[in-house]
């Protein structure tokens, strides 16, 4: 039983009693937001220690003697880089530290590229059109990195183990101007989707038109998993071994950040590729700047020690996020039952879940509860150019709201879908 | 009486001398560096308190309340602005605060001209050549960021009030292919002119070939005087007026840092322009960041609080650095006495002395203070592209050293001064 099973006169009625329910939620002047991938307070809190981790200037030392304080070191102190190393499966040597940002480190990379080419390739920017490959449903920021550059963003549609690779390689091999892709390899946003062991090999083995071709391998969520069992974590080989293996050693360019481990404004960001990009990529760098922050280097170093100290720090990070996200999973489940042509992830990692609404209902539904004080990402930001050609994917960040407050969103949200939907198979155009 | 009037006889004696003092030195195994301008330790200790500020989550929050642990604020926080806003000498509504380097924020500018234009303008990529007019001596980091654009870097005189502008009014008119103008208006780098008014007037009415000259005002040593009293201090007026009064109110973007206000390399940059800019910045700002390390903001406007406050810290420097500028005068005036054809600046802030040697000779004291244990900024550095036409200008940078060995390596550079001058002399061409 679902929702297109009923007669006219049932869904009038139902309708009638759901547009009841959401004037009910707008008299309480809601004021609630699942918009974006925002760590809330308590977990900010847990890095309260690496804030106020330094009690004199004797502690500003690196572990080789350098003063953190002072102008230099290009490529980040040698703990940082460590640190790093574990969080991009990658050896310190072949890791730069940067900003507080990853997403700056992906956009100055681009700017790079089109500016100078890559390792020697003609610079992007004498092309007429760069192109660049966007798996879908996908990272806003990042399509908006390449749309900047007025690259035309692909769409290719995600799998449950990540982008469709047949599509990935007949437009990879159509044609030269196509330079790159878009990943999120682990718990990806929004449809916390961790690419699968063939996937990867296929990526770093995939035939491109283009010898500079880039992999952009955002690994934000590399130990973000929900859940402390092993068998409930998703495992990602590397990509670089698979671009070594394919004679493509250059193709990859790996990016990871503390901001959902530490604190989201203030972490520590790093690039990780091979030696040759990495020369590259520092000599680019010291023209723009002397060095990254040492001391929030030292302070992440000191806080979180090593792997392990970032695997315990992850779990509780896990113990708050995972009532929220089996909430969603409740709310949902119990919320749209008998609805129908809805679905959604079941992620055991990452920040979001991926809604897919039933088509030509997704701003519809963001519209309405931003009406009631619901904010939810705009419909069609998780697509290029903020075109969802279906109208039917929405990204739920229950992260930030206490789970009070989720759990109201949540009702709304429902109620929401359950009356655009209604609605369409009505016929109102509302 | 100088080196030019002895006879050859008299200067080869000399000479002789000169070496085995030479030799002298370099018995004792010495490893000085007066090369660049870093703040020693004993400045760096200024602001511990700084950096031991925070003593629990409670104490991270904005005054606006915003939680500066969190993602968001692009252009920062309100108190961080506010204390930048003094520094630039400009409004804090005009103001975004980046990350810890104004290096990086000048470099960011240049490359988003150059991809996109200013304000519309086309793209600085898509001309053939673009020039960019560089004051000399000048900073070495300046002119690397235009050269690394393949932008050609034109040398123009400074004189004691800055550069010769007849030359730079001359070049702007010349051709749209001009662009802008590197500046360190105040304290400059090398040389520690400031600007006059009058310079800053005619370089705001500068009549331009192309309608998106950019002048990049890099206030680096804004508040760096060496001097408590107000007569021994440098005044430099601001050049937002005077762009406003000429009708080109979008021609300067200010840079200033507290890299040497509070720690090198973990300060707080800024940037301030006209809002038409500052607008564009942040459309630009927001495809790359979602915002700068707001708790470093935060540490700094309570460390300092206000304009009284960044002035007092600034009096602690000038104690320690205020030895180290005069013994420079002492050791070179004692040194070279009775050699001629060498002239220094004494400067009333900033981070530098601008040497110049007689000519042809530069290149080889640096060679000889380098081989006695004393690194100094290479010759021709202050140059564009490091080629000083004159081999003439070596920069000094005393601020790194404890006194006892900015004495001894000053005694080195003196000596090398003088065998290199004598031999130039003698036609010795070692």
């Amino acid at each position: 039983m679902s929702y297109k099973d009923l007669s006219t006169a049932e869904l009038t009625a139902l309708k009638v009693d759901l547009e009841y329910e959401l004037a009910h939620y707008r008299s309480l002047d809601l004021s609630l937001n699942m918009a974006r991938g925002k760590p809330s307070t308590d977990q900010l809190d847990l890095s309260e220690g690496m804030l106020t981790i330094f009690k004199s200037s004797q502690d500003l030392f690196a572990e080789d003697g350098t003063d953190c304080r002072n102008y230099g070191n290009l490529e980040g102190i040698t703990e940082a880089r460590r640190l790093m190393a574990f969080l991009l499966d990658d050896h310190p040597d072949n890791i730069i530290v940067g900003g507080n940002s990853s997403l700056t480190l992906m956009y100055n990379q681009i700017a790079r590229f089109y500016d100078f080419g890559a390792r020697g390739s003609k610079p992007w920017r004498k092309y007429d059109k760069i192109k660049w490959i966007c798996p879908v449903p996908g990272y806003d920021r990042h399509f908006a990195i390449t749309e900047s550059f007025g690259f035309e963003n692909i769409p290719v549609p995600m799998n449950e183990d990540g982008p469709d690779m047949d599509e990935v390689e007949r437009i990879a091999a159509s044609d030269e101007c196509v330079k790159g892709i878009w990943c999120v390899p682990k718990y990806s946003n929004p449809g916390g989707v961790t690419y699968s062991d063939e996937v990867v090999r296929r990526l770093g083995f995939l035939k491109c038109a283009a010898h500079d071709f880039r992999i952009f391998w955002d690994n934000a969520y590399c130990v973000h998993h929900l859940y402390d069992e092993p068998e409930n974590q998703d495992q990602l080989i590397d990509i670089a071994p698979m671009c070594k293996a394919s004679g493509n050693p250059n193709r990859y360019v790996k990016f990871a950040s503390t901001s959902k481990v530490t604190v989201a404004g203030a972490g520590i960001a790093a690039v990780a590729s091979s030696s040759d990009n990495i020369a590259e990529f520092k000599e680019r760098m010291s023209i723009a700047t002397i060095g990254g922050d040492k001391i929030n280097q030292l302070r992440h170093a000191l806080f979180l020690h090593d792997g392990d100290g970032v695997t315990e720090h992850m779990k509780k990070h896990a113990a708050l996020l995972r009532p929220k996200f089996e909430l969603v999973q409740r709310k949902l489940s119990e919320g749209l039952e008998g609805v129908g042509e809805c679905s959604w992830s079941k992620p055991n990692g990452g920040y979001f879940v991926s809604f897919n609404a039933p088509k030509g209902t997704a701003k519809r539904i963001v519209q309405l509860a931003k009406q009631t004080g619901v904010v939810l990402t705009g419909a069609g930001s998780t697509w290029p150019g903020g075109n969802d050609p279906y109208d039917s994917n929405i990204r739920i960040a229950p992260t930030l709201p206490p789970i009070e407050e989720l759990e109201m969103a949540l009702d709304v949200f429902c109620c929401c879908v359950k009356i655009a939907y209604a609605s369409k198979l009505l016929g109102h155009d509302e």
